[in-house]
């Protein structure tokens, strides 16, 4: 992705390895620092995905596949490090692909680390895909809505949601992102935008209680977001709050679609509340960068992520294409 | 309203005068501090307006009439102060509904402070009733959602939306409220919960995000709000991310109530979107008490209030009754 950095721009990636190092944009700090966290174990990833260093599913799964062959370096036992890993987040199927793939892969004898920048190169290259496939729905002029974070940042390069957005913006297309800030962590305000300031891409952050007013005034005509896991039968658990805005969409009559690559499919699942979902610390409500919000005695609930039933998704934007809830069987293949 | 201060319990109005002053709770510091703000001129009763020292609909409304009558007062021109106070926020309907009764009243040469103590006290009687017509709708174990405050602090007392929920505890019935954070302001998790605290009522604020999550898990079993104006067909202005609550509960079965006083009605206008919509300062999106959450050059948009159409509402709770759309009329009688 591009990254201004004092006046030039740099291509970086969300993470990578130097030597026995698992190298990550420290999200935790943008939009006001860009830094680079350094990962020297198999815990200090962990650490990494668990205290969203890094998040979004994708590179979350990137992260892991590194994390594993990081432990293989070092000589830790693989099925070890494989729980650690696996034991950070709940949700993001990717995690739990990513693991799998690298311990099969290490298992037939494969470089470790070529394996993992397989991984790694292969979802930004599934991400171009969905970049290329999803420009094709958007027309020049939209005003797109999005939430949270699904960028370059959730994934290794490119991105799931803003894939499409950067692809139609780069061919030259008006675009105009309307970005939910997205409570309680706030990606979209600290990070979507951020991505799009980078890349130049017109865009106003709004309160998430501002999207429904924004689409009843017709003033959205496309929704795109990513997903953290995806169900066989297309139910999909992305970031709290995807739900609601889902239904408004359809009520609305306002296309609205996922966009995610096929390792965050899980076609083990039927459907998708049999998803996990990570309920996180409430201070994560209570507190916005370290500022009390609510009084001293106060308690608060922080689902971290909501489920959307199939009915409310148009299509789901994959490097295969963009399908119906029907089609996604084919990613199984 | 109950007022936990250093052990003891204390009755406090949100607005009343002393002599020449008009007193108000300072909502801006709460719920860090409890302290009274002073404004000795119509100018700064309108300020306490503007910079939401008070909110909330009727609330406004009772400081109008105070600022009316203290401008009498002080021999200010009585069509120079409407004009001043009417010029503040332009979607709470009892701010043009208090100032045009006043004037009629000074007018017909009543006393200016009789005027304005009937004015809020006609406001509490309201609410009262608001309470005990609501409270019929709660059942025991209810798990309410809220959204912003339309508690005692948005009325003068008692509040409307909390008001049934304030006489349910009080009844012994066993309630927990859903508090949306409410986003840009915070005033769930900075005011609702404080009155709730206060009065020692169960709840968990959570982002606004999360209310669809919890209402598709079928933990929510009845949605109360406030209103900042309601048009003669029944739909509805009140803090943005009302509309999206409405449509999501609608769509989950669950009953969603107004709680409003007959000033908040204005029959002079057909359908809700011919009701003027404020739209606020970007930077109430952009910080969160004073810190920043987005990058330096980032733009948001902040439409403080959205129209919610009648047909997602299930009735409207009044001081005379709980009303369908259709029988909204009675309250222009």
């Amino acid at each position: 992705m591009k990254v201004v950095l004092e006046g030039g721009t740099k291509e970086v990636k969300t993470v990578w390895m130097e030597g026995e190092t698992v190298k990550l944009i420290d999200q935790r700090l943008l939009p006001d620092e860009f830094k680079i966290f350094s990962a020297e174990s198999v815990e200090e990833v962990a650490f990494a995905i668990e205290d969203m260093v890094v998040r979004g599913a994708p590179a979350i799964g990137a992260t892991a596949a590194y994390g594993m062959a990081q432990a293989k370096m070092l000589g830790r036992k693989m099925d070890v490090a494989a729980s650690i890993l696996k034991d950070t987040r709940p949700t993001a199927h990717d995690l739990f692909h990513a693991v799998d793939h690298m311990e099969r892969a290490i298992q037939e004898g494969k470089d470790p680390v070529k394996a993992a920048d397989e991984y790694a190169r292969d979802i930004t290259s599934r991400c171009k895909k969905i970049g290329l496939n999803g420009d094709k729905l958007i027309k020049d002029g939209d005003k797109i809505l999005t939430h949270c974070n699904a960028g370059a940042l959730a994934t290794v390069d490119f991105g799931t949601a803003l894939a499409p957005i950067r692809a139609a913006h780069r061919s030259g297309k008006e675009v105009f992102v309307w970005v939910d800030e997205t409570r309680p962590r706030c990606q979209g305000a600290m990070l979507t935008s951020w991505e799009l300031l980078q890349e130049g891409v017109p865009h106003a952050i709004i309160a998430d209680n501002a999207a429904g007013y924004y689409m009843r005034k017709g003033e959205v005509n496309l929704a795109i977001v990513g997903a953290d896991r995806i169900a066989a039968n297309g139910d999909v658990a992305n970031k709290i709050g995807t739900y609601e805005k889902a239904v408004v969409a359809k009520e609305n009559g306002i296309p609205f679609y996922v966009a995610a690559p096929a390792s965050t499919f899980d076609f083990s699942l039927s459907d998708g509340d049999q998803i996990p979902i990570e309920e996180r610390n409430p201070d994560e409500v209570l507190f916005v960068r370290g500022k009390r919000i609510a009084p001293k005695d106060a308690e608060a609930r922080n689902p971290a992520f909501d489920v959307t039933p199939s009915k409310y998704i148009t299509g789901y934007i994959t490097e295969k294409g963009t399908l119906s809830s029907e089609k996604l069987i084919i990613l199984s293949e």
